[in-house]
């Protein structure tokens, strides 16, 4: 049994219980949790010691004093169609009124009518007080509706737990550090909390000011939840400070953006894209401040990548100047641990696995234990790429401790975890090129393309989530460059770079494509040896008679009903390929819902054509996977793909193909596309990691080219 | 057996059996055909005689000796990449080198290089002879392509035929009529051959001036076949008549449209736009001299709507003024009855049915009866809600006058026609409704949306073309309306408002839609009582926060990966609505392409979700079938529809239900979705017809309402 690495729960009423799995599970430090409190004589467990500080939502004596200091969220209303000349609209429709209430502050300086059929701002309005705004003079038929300032009067997060289990508590208000009163207070605040509190070692904050975005309907019921949205950090006082500090004007609109509120997936307009690094910037001075006071009082500062992570999100550009210890995510696969092992910035990273130890979500041994290993099985493959530094658990210690399968699956999951952690040490497996994933983002986004935040691909997604499932294991170096990037010549020492975003989102590009350079820089790129491999739509945006802007590089077109009159042959399906060879066919499902795409130079790998309609001149078909050359360089192109241990090992083949690394099959790689081989420069190990429910003997190249077999059997790790 | 409205092939050499079936038909005129000529004394048939005349490519002397007023078309190159500085581009590279030649005609002022990376025109090239054009200065890395004048050096339809048939024939070429010289002679060699000729009565046009655009690679293989393009309309002189006399100036890029030769299913500029009208206005006054000289020898003139049909398009604005007594098409389905019965300014419509009298395409008694019957089974529904007035057949009548069961056939077809248009006379049946299709271009092409022709539903259309076919065999008026003309008020007095094109095109409106005047036109229209039907993504156009931007009156939305924000709920499916009831609903396939729909007040009628996803707030879901309430009137939404008799009762009563009809299923209506009741009130008859395969026994309403019931034989027509 090994030790250190791990953080588990503590109850001041279970301290024996936890001196006992802290040496059983090998753990090295100790936290509270929501429900739980820390014992005492916390020092005995001679353990690093987390406590939990939040900033903005506990102070509520002071909040209830200083409503002027309340945090505010920029809102716009439904659209409402003009029947007449006159429209009363209320701004809280279908909104919980426990938790928003309409701030006039200057409300005829910042609200915004907006006729929505002909996009104008509409002057004719006023406020009638009580919620209502009329809108006069209204065109008939337009739709309109109303950009207002809201005051957040409970933080959004503890209204579904509150009314979940029937709580009483207080109702936590969030402070604004924007006034700085209310900063200074939270400073002096922390300072006193530090004081009274020296058994602390790690200070873990949750997060720090502004909470992503939630809009309730009921106290049970939201109606609006995203994980990366600014609105809840305007303020009439931000917008101040925004346009004094960087000299330009916001309005709602900006952040309101139609109703879609500038969202992730959308391609920011200029303000919005300043307003947002101006707020991240701004945060990471505030936040800074904080952990300094924690190391003045000789304590490590560390913060959840959670509740109020807007504007602190560890992928900002100004993250590293908060000077953090380490940060704590929850990851659930191999795409969120790379999202966690390659923050940069901070001495360590942690991992809270599943399950919390609550009665809900930990409902028995039997059950417990499976979802602990299920959430570990979906992560180990990550890990061995590249791990994070830490593992940890929360919740209610006493419990579990009555769990004997449980006890041992953890120590289990522990010690396994320790032992990659020591074999891979803080580095990744030995890479066989440089891959840059492009979106508008770049590496704001790392990890986080198509989903809402890490591992979430909702409809339409999962064709494009699978491309990042096979990038967190495969052994690459992988690093995400916005257009921007590219621009600025920074593809230059990769070996591919890789579109894969949903058409007409920013991790796609939509209108980014139409700028000339853009389309240059890639073209240099490949026809000077680079790779490219287009996922969806790749570069699609109709201009210039074309929509797949790269079709010289790719060789394939999409059909937009613009082409019907072409003449087509048959698409000429080329059933074997280099990429294609030890891989089951079988098991590939490419994206059934990316249509249209016929060849224009590319040799087609897989295609298909619609039932409805025989083949012919009207119907270009749907290619579904196809190559190209284009000069000294390669392209590949999917519609999209299923993730499984045969469309990893089909990406894997098809980024070595691409980058001309055919023979980088030679070393470090298994026959079988169940067995990964990660190799270790740091320690001279290697990982022999079988991926899946049964047993599995396959040959192996081993790191000079030497070919051996080997056996491992379901989930095995083999160390060499 | 009954007499008239058919017309038949003769031959010179088969006057006897012409004679026959003259009478065993009951034919009443005979045309030639290519490679059958009329008998000398072709008086003796008693019947109308049809000749076919060539206006433009059969004059080979005249032409051999004008090769200045040869037809031009317009053309552009494939893009190629600028790896370098300079780029020499083949104009002629992938086309039939016998078909075309350059036009070197003041080329320096029409012809141009165009960067397509970055959409400018590009100044620096020359001409170097032998096809060659040098672009010099190039943008690394950007696209280019050439537009230019090329002769058209032999007709293109004619091309197919001499190498598919081993002709040794003169090569046709196309004269242009935009040269009064050409057109001056074009004239008097018609009004000799009118007096040459002088036992025809019926001059057949096949067509008029200007081919639709065709483009081969080698003399059997074309790459391009557009039966709508105006490329072979353009020339240094059309150009230049253009600008005298619209005062407009026209390039090459307005035809070649970046390779897409503002082909119909594009929304053309206003140049394009300008320049079509204009053609079609020539054209039709051209066209006059000659239908105005065989008026003089007392000859109709008819038209055959074929291969240079453009500029003399049967729907075109000017169509009427050419004179025309009739017009022949080729009818293949209901739609295309529908579109040739509905033909203003002509006396007649005629349709030719197939099989051609052909080896090829009627091989045999057995085989050839049926196609016969299988043509004519497919276009029954169509005439028994607005026939034709006269049917023919084309080839060589010997050979068929050997195949027994198939004479028999065609006079069971003529006499079965002739029922038909007796009984219904020349109009519709009674209408229960006026239904106005809506798309750019409205009336000049009606029948025709989605397709590249009448009846070619290629990928993707097929379920937008079941509207068409639906709305060509139910009892309503259907005209075709261009968003002008909704612009204009025209939609005052239809029940109906239909949007069924693919997305983004001409059909669909594409950017029409961000037009708040064409917005509010519809919204006024159902909000005081009209029913809007949209198919797809009606009126979808990403701005101001939507998509739909009818998404108020339709109640549905799309989810374009920007409101995964959204916590949705389960889309509550109502599974009973009036609009279904004696609808066989597994009979009934949606577009399984359009997707992301999600409603924002509809009621939902049809939907699902992907298997890859799980519900939940991310997944919007798939709406395929909707239904709203807007003010006083009503909307149904469908993502498409596949074309059988329940899709089509599935239509009746959802165009019914939008007009707050549903008691005009109380008269002239049957309970079984295969059978129609077709009412006729000039001459105050009924025709019951059975379109299934099956003997079917339902109960009907008359048109006093009085229920019946009645039993009809497969795709049998009972009168009453």
């Amino acid at each position: 049994m090994s030790k250190g690495r791990v953080t588990i729960p503590t109850d001041a009423n279970f301290v024996d219980g936890t001196k006992k799995l802290l040496q059983y599970w090998g753990a090295d430090a100790v936290r509270d949790c929501d429900g739980v409190s820390l014992p005492a004589d916390v020092r005995q467990f001679g353990s690093d010691v987390y406590k939990a500080y939040f900033i903005v939502r506990e102070d509520h004596e002071y909040a209830l004093a200083h409503k002027e200091y309340w945090q505010n969220v920029a809102l716009t209303t439904d659209r409402v169609t003009a029947k007449s000349d006159a429209l009363d609209v209320d701004l809280l429709a279908n909104t919980f009124r426990e938790s928003l209430e309409v701030n006039t502050l200057d409300y005829k300086k910042y609200w915004q009518v907006i006729d929505r059929t002909d996009g104008t701002i509409h002057a004719d309005w006023q406020y009638l007080g009580n919620n209502i705004v009329r809108i006069t003079n209204c065109k008939l038929y337009h739709e309109y509706t109303v950009n207002f300032f809201a005051v957040n009067t409970w933080d959004p997060v503890q209204i579904y737990n509150y009314h979940v289990n029937n709580w009483h508590v207080p109702k936590d208000i969030d402070l604004d550090p924007v006034y700085p009163e209310a900063l200074a207070h939270m400073l002096s605040r922390m300072e006193s909390w530090l004081k009274a509190n020296p058994d602390v070692t790690v200070v873990r904050f949750t997060t720090f000011f502004y909470n992503f975005f939630i809009v309730n309907v009921t106290g049970l019921k939201q109606r609006i939840w995203d994980w990366h949205c600014y609105a809840m950090t305007a303020s009439p006082a931000m917008f101040e400070l925004f346009s004094a500090e960087t000299g330009r004007e916001i309005t709602l609109e900006d952040i309101v953006d139609g109703g879609y509120y500038s969202n992730r997936f959308r391609i920011p307009n200029p303000t919005m894209r300043a307003y947002v690094d101006f707020v991240q910037r701004k945060c990471a001075d505030w936040a800074k401040l904080f952990v300094d006071l924690c190391h003045k009082y000789g304590k490590k500062a560390i913060m959840f990548d959670g509740d109020h992570r807007i504007g602190v999100e560890p992928y900002s550009p100004y993250f590293a100047n908060i000077g953090l210890d380490g940060v704590v995510g929850a990851p659930s696969s191999a795409i969120y641990v790379q999202q966690i092992a390659n923050m940069q910035g901070i001495d360590f990273t942690e991992g809270r696995l599943n399950p919390y130890f609550f009665p809900n979500e930990c409902p028995g041994d039997e059950r417990g234990t499976q979802i602990l290993l299920n959430c570990w099985n979906s992560m180990r493959r990550g890990m061995l790429k590249k791990p994070i530094d830490r593992i940890g658990f929360g919740g209610y210690l006493k419990q579990v401790a009555e769990y004997p399968t449980f006890v041992k699956a953890v120590r289990q999951v522990c010690d396994e975890f320790r032992e990659i952690r020591t074999n891979v040490g803080k580095t990744s497996c030995k890479s066989k090129g440089k891959i840059a994933v492009l979106s508008y983002w770049g590496r704001r986004d790392s990890w986080m393309l198509n989903g809402t935040f890490v591992d979430d691909a909702g409809q339409g997604a999962c064709y494009y989530w699978s491309i990042l499932a096979a990038l967190a294991v495969l052994p690459f170096d992988v690093d995400f460059l916005s257009f921007d990037d590219v621009l600025d010549g920074k593809l230059d020492g990769y070996d591919i770079a890789v579109s894969c975003g949903l058409t007409g989102t920013s991790f796609h590009g939509d209108k980014c494509w139409a700028n000339p350079d853009l389309l240059t820089a890639i073209r240099r790129f490949v026809d000077n040896g680079g790779g490219f491999v287009g996922v969806g739509e790749p570069s699609g945006y109709q201009r210039q008679g074309r929509f797949i802007q790269l079709s010289d590089v790719l060789g394939v077109e999409r059909e937009c009903d613009f082409r019907h009159f072409e003449k087509r042959d048959d698409i000429d399906i080329v059933p074997e390929h280099w990429i294609t060879q030890g891989v089951d066919m079988s098991l590939v499902g490419f994206n059934r819902f990316v249509r249209n795409i016929y060849p224009v130079g590319a040799t087609v790998l897989a295609a298909d054509y619609d039932w409805e309609y025989p083949k012919g001149n009207q119907n270009a078909g749907n290619v579904h996977f196809a190559v190209n050359e284009y000069g000294k360089g390669r392209s590949v192109y999917l519609s999209g793909i299923t993730a499984n241990n045969q469309t990893i090992r089909l990406l894997y083949r098809a980024f070595l193909w691409a980058m001309r690394g055919e023979d980088k099959t030679k070393y470090n790689y298994a026959e079988s596309a169940d067995v990964d081989v990660f190799f270790y420069e740091q320690s001279g190990k290697y990982a022999l990691f079988n991926d899946s429910d049964n047993a599995v003997e396959t040959t192996y190249y081993d790191v000079d080219g030497n070919k051996r077999s080997v056996t491992l059997g379901a989930k095995e790790i083999k160390w060499l």
